[in-house]
């Protein structure tokens, strides 16, 4: 059990072991359904008498993973929540790399949509809407909210870069809602490098900052375009302005606060979905 | 003290004065910004070291609002959080009455964008892109998002019905990020008495639920538009939909799991704002 309390708690210790703990029915369910590689479940006595986690259980067992009873109360010790949930597992990381991202990319020009983790764009499957890159996107939480929203609009994935929250941090995964493993997603790698290699590989990168920018509703969005989120407090550092093709903003009303990082990507991401939908990928709505 | 920690810890104790605390710089100056009827401000020694706490205070003092020192440490006995901020404040509560949302709007037809909290809308101004009317919406963040979201995209209001999250616990009011004091917001009503009052204000109420909606890009959201919001885990309940005059769904890709309520809120107040600043309020963009 001090494995896995370690591996909630230190992020030294998932990147030393390339795993992570995943907590709750739901998104266990998600890493069974896309195939994660999935180490072992842990499951606290009174998960049994829940249908969904006893059921869980029943196919983990089902399907070759080994599952562990934990004794009453570990639970409770390992996890990071104030109200545990039943059951929890190690998973090993879903991180592809960005050169197997970019140089899909430039092979197919496209990537998939909803694929799971790990697994490497195929030929012949629908153009994403867009990948958001995260440079110093530093609440764990808004980064795991970012990747649910990616998934849902249908974008290509979701590259944190170094200086970000960790993606495996257990407030990510929980926030993620399950998402962390329909989508490809990167981790790691210098800001300006991850941008210059996503421009050899045909992106169009459109920073997202407050106020001025241009108007998003009016841009084009069209094909092949990175988005790319800055810190909570500071946003988009300027030294990566010459590494951005454009900037991009949400045009807010009255005194409001500027969105969070969240909140601007489920805009961005709805409105690339939105159009590609409503106009067949046209550059423009209007 | 005592009465601060309760009026933190307890909705009963906010319902029988009719006030809450607010904490943290930012969203005491959204308060007296909006001339929020803040009855006093607590702060902790550290505070008169932080430049923003310090400004704030004197500013405070300057508009003659009473501030009180509170003793090392009493800050975080107080405080709903982990780490404490370093200024809170006792506030009365800014909700106004259905009646006065929706009789204002019988007069004027429209509502002000981001008008100060309790201020009636008045003649003259801009119309609103849509209200917000939360249904059982019980996670106090995703209720302060929600206010959030709202206020940055324009919407003209925010109720919360009976049933709903406390608009005034210190979560909602710390994710509303200062936008409870920005735009109109109305609590507590029966759900379905407030859905039959927005019709008789002139309101077509739309439903968000998943999957078996229309979608709302190709969906006529101009004029008098009412969101209706359901339960996180539940969706809107069956006996609400005769009082809706259409569902409306945010389509999805892949396996994701389904938007929390900030997220869709945002999706489709933002769509409405689109809309009418880029053509002028037309029911539909193409």
């Amino acid at each position: 059990m001090q494995r896995l309390r370690r591996l909630v708690q230190r992020r030294s210790t998932r990147q030393a072991e390339r795993c992570f703990v995943a907590e709750g029915t739901k998104i266990l369910a998600a890493a069974l359904d896309a195939g994660a590689p999935v180490e072992g479940i842990y499951y606290d006595p009174a998960a049994l008498g829940q249908p969904r986690a006893a059921a869980l259980l029943e196919r983990a067992r089902v399907a070759g993973t080994r599952v562990f009873a934990l004794r009453e109360g570990v639970m409770g010790r390992v996890a990071d929540t104030v109200t545990p949930q039943p059951v929890c597992a190690v998973v090993g990381f879903v991180d592809i790399a960005l050169e197997q991202l970019a140089g899909e990319h430039r092979a197919c020009g496209q990537l998939v949509v909803g694929q799971p983790a790990g697994r490497q764009p195929a030929a012949g499957e629908p153009a994403a809407a867009a990948i958001c890159v995260c440079v110093d996107v530093r609440d764990p939480g808004n980064l795991g909210a970012l990747v649910r929203v990616a998934d849902a609009a249908g974008a290509g994935a979701v590259v944190a870069c170094a200086g970000s929250a960790d993606l495996y941090s257990p407030k990510t995964v929980r926030a993620s809602a399950g998402s962390l493993f329909h989508l490809p997603v990167v981790t790691g790698g210098e800001p300006a490098a991850v941008l210059a290699q996503l421009a050899a590989a045909g992106y169009r990168r459109l920073g997202t900052v407050a106020g001025r920018g241009s108007d998003y509703a009016t841009e084009d969005l069209s094909g092949k375009i990175a988005l790319v989120f800055g810190n909570e407090a500071n946003g988009l550092d300027d030294v990566l302005e010459p590494l951005l093709d454009g900037l991009l903003t949400v045009p807010m009303a009255g005194q409001a606060e500027s969105l969070n990082v969240a909140m601007t990507a489920t805009v961005l991401c709805f409105e690339i979905a939105r159009r590609r939908r409503v106009d067949g990928g046209s550059p423009l709505l209007r």
